[in-house]
């Protein structure tokens, strides 16, 4: 539990760090501007402004900044706890007969497949996370969406996350590229059973609004072994808490991935909308919200932000050496 | 530094280790006996049975079992140190013009390239390794390798690291696919000057003759920041330390590096001769030697002996426990 | 008109060739034995020895041997027909906006696409002729069909062409890699409308049953510039044969269109159901059937034969002479 | 033989051809002004300027208007004869093994190969090209070449045809690309042999200097069965003379080949000097120059004129009629 002076500290970073990025602006197009989703144009103009920077540490400290309670859809992000569920359902090598956790170069959502195992590469593009979505237990479709909310409400330690049905039914109604997807694999044996409910599910957890402080929580949950450190519960069995962050790790951040372990060093994802979720073992877990997209659709600001942090707090896993400590520093320039 | 009886302890589980891997045996095929490199069928089969296991602490402590002393040619492995002195000589942001450090799901010798930046995805696959020898600074080709050779000379602690001339000699006749990489890279300006100049500089690299013991030091050096336990020099500037180490991570282990993160969980690099070099930071380095190979390239008992060092010990980045330590455990089964 | 004598001897050829080939047999499966379409194990072995050859003249003279009566479902072959009528329902321009005319060296189901230009490569693989289909005018899918089978039934000359209703359901209910097809180019703009709805369209029209003298009718229909030799009719636009021919004569026989230029030189359309359509512009039809395929998908024996047709008759598009004339030699051998 | 009323009236329509597209101009740019072979910028915009069209029928008859006494070097145009001497140094089957005839829809310097046969796609691309360049017998380079020679200028009827050794100069200083497939080739047991020399031949035959009536009696040679119709010589045995014209009609204009055909109708060959040449079995052969080209390598006003000559005179091999004829009637417009 860091002292009152101490937190006061970080609170100041965080808003410097906040100031200076909200300052410089980005000219970077969100994921609605370029018309999809439900928002009509003037919505999507005001939500492409949001920015939040969230820190959660592993004891439940939380230091926000920004727009952190304007909620946004999980997106993409919504892959990685729907891939634990699916290993904490079937254990490690069934889920690794249905999709692999290679790296594959490829954009998230490519139609190229791992022919010599019949499987998707990995469950960070679309096609391995539709299969991870479907690996999820439950009796009816119902059930089914109902266990991955449980999972995110845990993770995130907030009993209202929902699926907002404005966002899933302009997902629904955009979803072609997803639609072939599937029915490519179904054809190939991949997956079986109604490709609408498959897909249903999938874009139905992706719909999932969160905040950005839920999406540091969230990440605080995974750098806390899987157990949430405000609640205290666990939400992965503790054998899985690596598979996630590796997986994380090596295909979190799509064709951008080896770039982001290069330079930031931490395990993360991202999503469409513009969050980034990423992850230090141990220690914290740090959301960012800001809806201007680079051409691998990560969030622009998203990735300078945890870039900057991971630099100043020396969290690059490899890192042999805390540059010089965030909390006492002064601002650069 | 470890009691005389835990050093006897880990001596008795590595041994038990090379026993029990030695017995099972393999039927991979090794990269000479599918008729590559000088070797005549005698010597490939004998080749084929070499099997050693070296782990060397951070402190300088070295455990080897098996054969130990038995020169091998580094091969791809030395990727790794090529890349580090070229980082050392121009920077991060020269090196990244050049080369990429984006897995791309392509195998050892792809010529599919980042032609967003016009540049090899990453300098563990052939095109981009061919790019950062050819980075390395020196007046001409000799003093060039001759910096090549002192740097592999200073991760491994010695001074007697010599090029094999019949290896090279070997490599150099049966070069076509990366001297077609080569000329394919320089029609689109990523190389210029004497093809046949930066093939040889490569392919001396390669041919390096270390045994698996000089493998575990180079590794160990690596864990240890990049300052050599045993002779205390520094080999890499400190800031290159996470450079090397990331890359590796993601890219290291060819189109299985995913796995590879998933299964065992730390930075290593494989070459075609057998070897594997793996590195937990701050606490150790592990070489293995078994020429028989999988579909990827990668040594098959070296794969397993690392996955199971890897687990006993808890070495994975993102374990949360350290399951049970090898020192005082039984063997499994 | 052909004297009594050399029908004859035309007749006699013809059964020689049958004969010979049905003697060699071909060890080739076929779609159904694949387990495709709907016919059970015992059906598709009866099948499966089916074989027959039809000529049939620009005057309208027809020699059949073998089972000429057998009904077959068109399959591919009825791209050629679903094409023209885009053709003649929109002009050249308009269909070329939407469907290309490049071989693409891909198999028939490829799902790579001319991103240049926003569409399928050509209207003989499954994407392009899906488009084609889609293209056909009509007030609503009933019509459209109904068009469709009006014009088939033209050029066949045979009023009683029918779409088959039980091959119609199992090629729905076998349809994912189409389905996906069609999903990706709805994705990308290149269709518009009710997916299943394209897909029923251009199934049924894969469906329509043909005898192997009905196939040479419509390739000799073809032959004669698009007006039924048996009657009279035009069925095609003058302006619009040569760009039917143009199109069946480099991409009709799939990725081995090359090969078949090369060795038989003449516009031809293959069927997974083992039929083939050869048309020798000015002279005549020719239909062969017999269910083995290669890996191209073509019929095994419907290659040979063509290609001892075109050889004997020095009917290759580029030949400098005619061998020697099939109606008058001797068999080889 | 025309009478010279007929004569003076194809020229009469050649020459309005000539000038109607001379004033149209195009701005596409040339091979030499995107700074490739020896020319320096004066000389690649005197050289951009140029336009000639021939006419040469099979009995003989020359029609020629603009620059067509300019010389320039065949490039890929000699491909087609390089294949003709390997067909006929070795037969068909021999040479098929080598390199395929299938369009494969790359680009002219693609290095995907036919890998289930270990072959290039055809000999019309680069990589096919020096394969049957390579194939060409010969004691030493110097035969292959002179034999090479003869033959171009026995097609040609044209004693004074050589290399023009600048362009071969500039065309092996920029031959990475051709260098890089040859190797890769060599590493897959395509050719074998010295890849300096197999480029040399190669390139030396692309320098052959040629002018615009050089093309096109070679193309009135290929469309009079291989037989000069000025010398009366025969230039290819006559079995493989529609194997050439397979070829040309289908591999012929890059990845346009399949719109060509389309369009123009008629085996032909282009350079990425600006020529093209297109045969008319029977009837003629045309030469076309004028070096601005468009995105697939091919003459951008030698497609237009070769397509408006084609409509005009009926001549596309699957036209039903020859809408009007050139020599009579009144120019468009």
């Amino acid at each position: 539990m860091p002292t009152p002076e101490i937190s006061r500290r970080i609170n100041d970073r965080i808003e410097e760090l906040y100031e200076r990025h909200l300052r410089e602006g980005d000219d970077a197009v969100s994921y609605y501007e370029s018309g999809r989703g439900y928002y009509g144009p003037e919505l999507a103009a005001e939500e492409r402004n949001r920015f939040a920077i969230c820190l959660v540490s592993t004891d439940g400290e939380a230091y926000c900044v920004g727009d952190h309670e304007t909620p946004f859809a999980l997106q993409s992000i919504s892959k990685v706890f729907a891939y634990g569920l699916a290993l904490a359902d079937h254990g490690r090598d069934h889920v690794l007969k249905h999709v692999g956790v290679e790296p594959s170069g490829e954009a998230f959502n490519s139609i190229v497949f791992d022919e010599r195992n019949n499987r998707p590469y990995n469950p960070m593009l679309n096609a391995g996370a539709l299969v991870a979505s479907y690996l999820v237990r439950g009796a009816d479709p119902v059930e089914k969406v109902e266990r991955l909310l449980e999972i995110l409400r845990g993770y995130a330690g907030n009993e209202s996350l929902q699926v907002d049905y404005d966002t899933f039914e302009a997902e629904m109604s955009a979803a072609d590229h997803n639609r072939a997807t599937t029915y490519l694999m179904r054809s190939q044996g991949m997956v079986s059973g109604d490709v609408e409910e498959i897909l249903a599910m999938y874009l139905k957890q992706c719909s999932v609004q969160v905040t950005c402080r839920d999406l540091a929580v969230m990440a605080a949950t995974l750098a806390n072994g899987c157990v949430n450190p405000i609640t205290g519960e666990r939400e992965l069995p503790r054998r899985h808490v690596r598979d996630l962050l590796s997986v994380m790790h090596t295909c979190g951040m799509y064709d951008a991935a080896g770039q982001w372990v290069f330079d930031v060093g931490v395990p993360a994802k991202s999503g469409v909308s513009g969050g980034i979720l990423a992850v230090i073992p141990g220690k914290m877990g740090i959301g960012v919200f800001s809806p201007g997209l680079d051409s691998h659709g990560n969030s622009v600001r998203g990735v300078r932000v945890c870039e900057e942090i991971s630099e100043r707090l020396g969290l690059h896993m490899f890192a042999t050496e805390a540059e010089d400590a965030m909390i006492g520093a002064a601002p650069p320039g």
